[in-house]
C-alpha cells in the first residue's frame, strides 16, 4: 500500500471535517444534531458513497457504511467511532476512527482484497455527553445498554426532547429499532487517539487496548439562600457556591486517596445562580465525572463523594441532591479481536504495548453485543478535548495500516 | 396628608414597575438599557410629567425630574435612587427610592407646600453592576468619581461599549457633560429598603444612615490546563476550577477572620471554561465583592485574598490574574442632612435608629459633591436581590412621610 498517498488523503479529510464547527479554528465545537454536526455527517456519508459503500442510518442517526463481503449473510466485521466534538475541543478525537476506518477500507480495496465477511464502518451518534448529559448515546441504544423508552425521556439543556431534536434533524422511526442483535458483528475494532501520555512517553506507535475504564457521571444540585452581597452578615449566610467548592475539593481528595493512577475524578461543570457579583449564590449545579478500570474502586470514590455532600450540607445548612446520570461497568476486550490487532501490528512492523483505556468509548458499549477491542495511536503531550489536540500524519497512517491488516485478518 | 391614598398610589406604581421585567413574576430582571429598562424608564418619566415635574436626561441616562422652587437659582434639594435590577431579583431595591421620592413630592404638593428651593428627583443609571461590571455607573459619572474617558472604555460581556449601548438606547451627547458641579445640590437624601435584618429585628420603622460601607470588587482569572476528564492522571492536572474553589473558600475565611460583623465577602460569579462534564476546566473567571465600613479592614481582606491567589497558583501550577474593578472609599453622611431626617422622624412620630449601610448606594457617590444622607425602611427577613424581597405598604408609606417632611425642611 502507498503510505504517502494514504496519509495525504485521510489528513485532507480530517482537515475538511474540522471546518464543520461552531468555534473558530483551531478549536472545534460540533454538538450532536447542530447544523455543524449535520453538515459534517453529510460530508462523511458522501466520502463513503464515493468509496462504493452502501450507507444506512438508524433512528438515532448512527450511520453504517457497508462494504459487502462475498458471503454477506455472515456477521460483519465492524470498525468506527464518532465525529461529535465537545465545545472548544480538537479535531482528532473520534474522527480518526471514522475517517481512518474509511481509509483502511480504501487501502484494502486498492490492494485488490475481496472480503469474505462484509466490513461495516460505523459513525456513532453523540459519543460526547454535551447535549443530552449522557455519553455514547448511539452505541448505548445500539447495544441495548440504554432502553428506547429511557432514551425517549432524555432532554437537552433547552428542554428539547431527544425525539424532537432527532426528528428535526431528519432521523425518524422508533428508537426501539436502533438495537442490533448479538451476532450482528463477528468482531468490532475502534481506532482512536490515546488521549493520554503513555505511548508518546514510551515512543511506541500502537496501543492495543485490553480493558476500558468504567465511567460514572453525576449531577449535583446545591440549594442555599441568596441575598445581597453587601447586606447579609457572613454568619447568616447559606452560600451554595461555597458548598460546591468544598464538594469539588473533597472529590479530588477522594480520587487521589485510592492511590491508583487509574482513578480520576473531575468537576467539569459549575453553574452558579443567579451569577451576579453582588448576589450571594442561591443555587449551584455541578456535573462530576469519576472513572476507573476497577468498578469497586470507582464506587468507593462515589461513596466518599456522597459522604462529603452530606457533611457539607449539614455544616452549611444547604440542600444537596445527587442524580446519577450513568454508572457503567468496565469492559474487558475480546481475546480474538486483541489477537487480530497484535498480529496485525507484527505484520505491519509496528511496535505495540497492551494498555487500558481510562477514557471511555463507543467500544465499551459495542462490547456488550460483540467481540470488541481498540487500538490507540499517540497524540501530542496526551492532550485531548482541547484545540491543540494533535496526532501526526505518520501516527494516523500507522494506525490505519494496522487497522486495515486486522480487518483483512478478520474479514478474509 | 392622606396616608391611605398615598400608600395605594405608590404601591400601585411599584406593582406596575415590576411588570417591566425579563424574568417571570415574582422575579424581576431589569438590566440597564434592556428593553425592559427602557420601558420602565418611560413609565416613571410619564408619572413625573403627570405630577407637573420637568424631566431632563443626561448622556448616560440619569433622569432628573424637577419641581421648581420659588427661588430656582438656589441649589436644589435632591432625592432619588435607581430602577435597574439584577437578574432574578425583587421589586423594592432602588424603586422605593424613585417612586417613593415621587410620592413624597406629590404629598407635599397636596398639602399646598410651595418650596423655596427646587426639589429634584433623580433616577440614576445602572446602580447595579450587572451589565458593565461596575456599580453606580450614573452616580459615579455624575459625581466625577468615574472619568468620562474611563466610562467610554467600559464594555458589557458581549463586548459592546457603553457608548454604543447608551446611544442605541437614545442617550447621545458627551459623557463629560454628565458631571454635576459641587453646589448643584443643597442636600441629597435617598430612601431605600434596608437589605438587612436590623430594623425588623428591633421593630424600628426608620433607619437614619450615618455611614456607607466601602465596596471593592475584583475579577480573578485563573488559567490552568484542560484535557480529557478520563485520560489525564490526577497527578498531571492543573485544574483551574479546583484552584478557584480554594480561592473562594480562602476569601470566606479571610472575611470571617476580621471578627467584625461589617466585613462581608462574596464570590458571586464563577464561569468555568470549557464547561463540559468530561473536560478538565482550563480557565475560570470569578467575580468577588468585599465590603466594610472600615476601609483598612476591607483592604486587609483584599491582602489575604491576594496571598491566597499566590499560594494556590504556586501549589497547583496555575496562572492567576486579579483585576480590581472598583475599590471605593466609604462615606460618612452629612450632619445637616442627617439632622433633617431625624427631625422629620420626630415630626412624623416615627421611631428611628442611626445605623450604617453595609450595602452601597448611589448616595455614596453623590456624597462626593453634595451633603448626603439616607433613610432605610425595614424589609422582610432582610431579604434583597431575590424574588421574595418585600417591604410592607405601611413601611413604605412611613418612609415616604419622613422623606417628605425632610424635603420640606430643607427646601422650605
Amino acid at each position: 500500500m502507498d503510505l504517502k498517498a494514504n496519509q495525504q488523503r485521510v489528513m485532507k479529510e480530517l482537515e475538511r471535517l474540522a471546518e464543520f464547527s461552531d468555534a473558530p479554528a483551531p478549536a472545534v465545537t460540533r454538538v450532536v444534531f447542530s447544523q455543524a454536526d449535520l453538515e459534517a455527517r453529510r460530508f462523511v456519508k458522501a466520502e463513503c458513497t464515493a468509496a462504493g459503500l452502501a450507507v444506512r442510518e438508524d433512528a438515532v442517526g448512527n450511520t453504517f457504511a457497508r462494504w459487502a463481503g462475498a458471503e454477506p449473510e455472515l456477521p460483519a466485521v465492524g470498525t468506527g467511532s464518532h465525529i461529535d466534538a465537545i465545545p472548544h475541543s480538537g479535531r482528532y478525537d473520534g474522527t480518526v476512527g471514522v475517517l481512518g476506518g474509511l481509509e483502511a477500507v480504501r487501502v484494502l480495496q486498492e490492494t485488490g482484497f475481496r472480503p469474505r465477511r462484509s466490513i461495516e464502518l460505523v459513525m456513532f451518534t453523540s459519543e460526547e455527553p454535551t447535549r443530552f448529559g449522557i455519553g455514547c448515546l448511539g452505541s448505548r441504544l445500539l447495544s441495548g445498554s440504554l432502553d428506547a423508552s429511557a432514551g425517549e425521556r432524555l432532554k437537552d439543556s433547552d428542554g428539547r426532547s431527544l425525539n424532537e431534536v432527532r426528528q428535526g434533524a431528519g432521523f425518524d422511526g422508533s428508537l426501539a429499532d436502533v438495537r442490533l442483535p448479538r451476532g450482528h458483528y463477528h468482531a468490532f475494532m475502534e481506532l482512536h487517539i490515546e488521549q493520554g501520555l503513555l505511548l508518546e512517553r514510551k515512543q511506541i506507535p500502537i496501543g492495543v487496548v485490553t480493558a476500558i475504564a468504567a465511567p460514572a457521571s453525576l449531577r449535583i444540585t446545591i440549594e442555599g439562600e441568596g441575598g445581597h452581597a453587601g447586606a447579609v452578615l457572613m454568619s447568616d449566610r447559606r452560600d451554595a457556591f461555597l458548598g460546591a467548592c468544598e464538594i469539588a475539593l473533597a472529590l479530588e481528595a477522594a480520587a487521589k486517596a485510592t492511590g491508583a493512577i487509574d482513578t480520576v475524578a473531575t468537576t467539569g461543570v459549575c453553574q452558579v445562580f443567579p451569577g451576579a457579583v453582588n448576589s450571594i449564590p442561591s443555587r449551584v449545579q455541578l456535573a462530576v465525572d469519576v472513572r476507573d478500570i476497577n468498578e469497586a474502586r470507582r464506587d468507593h470514590v462515589l461513596g466518599s463523594l456522597a459522604r462529603a455532600c452530606e457533611r457539607v450540607a449539614a455544616v452549611r445548612g444547604l440542600k444537596m441532591e445527587r442524580e446519577v446520570l450513568n454508572a457503567d461497568a468496565p469492559a474487558v476486550c475480546d481475546a480474538m479481536a486483541v489477537e487480530a490487532l497484535t498480529a496485525a501490528c507484527a505484520e505491519q512492523g509496528a511496535g505495540f504495548d497492551k494498555m487500558v483505556s481510562r477514557a471511555y468509548h463507543d467500544s465499551l458499549f459495542v462490547s456488550r453485543i460483540a467481540p470488541a477491542a481498540m487500538l490507540f495511536i499517540p497524540c501530542r503531550a496526551g492532550v485531548s478535548h482541547r484545540p491543540d489536540e494533535y496526532a501526526s500524519p505518520e501516527a494516523i497512517a500507522r494506525g490505519v495500516g494496522v487497522l486495515a491488516a486486522a480487518l483483512r485478518r478478520l474479514a478474509g
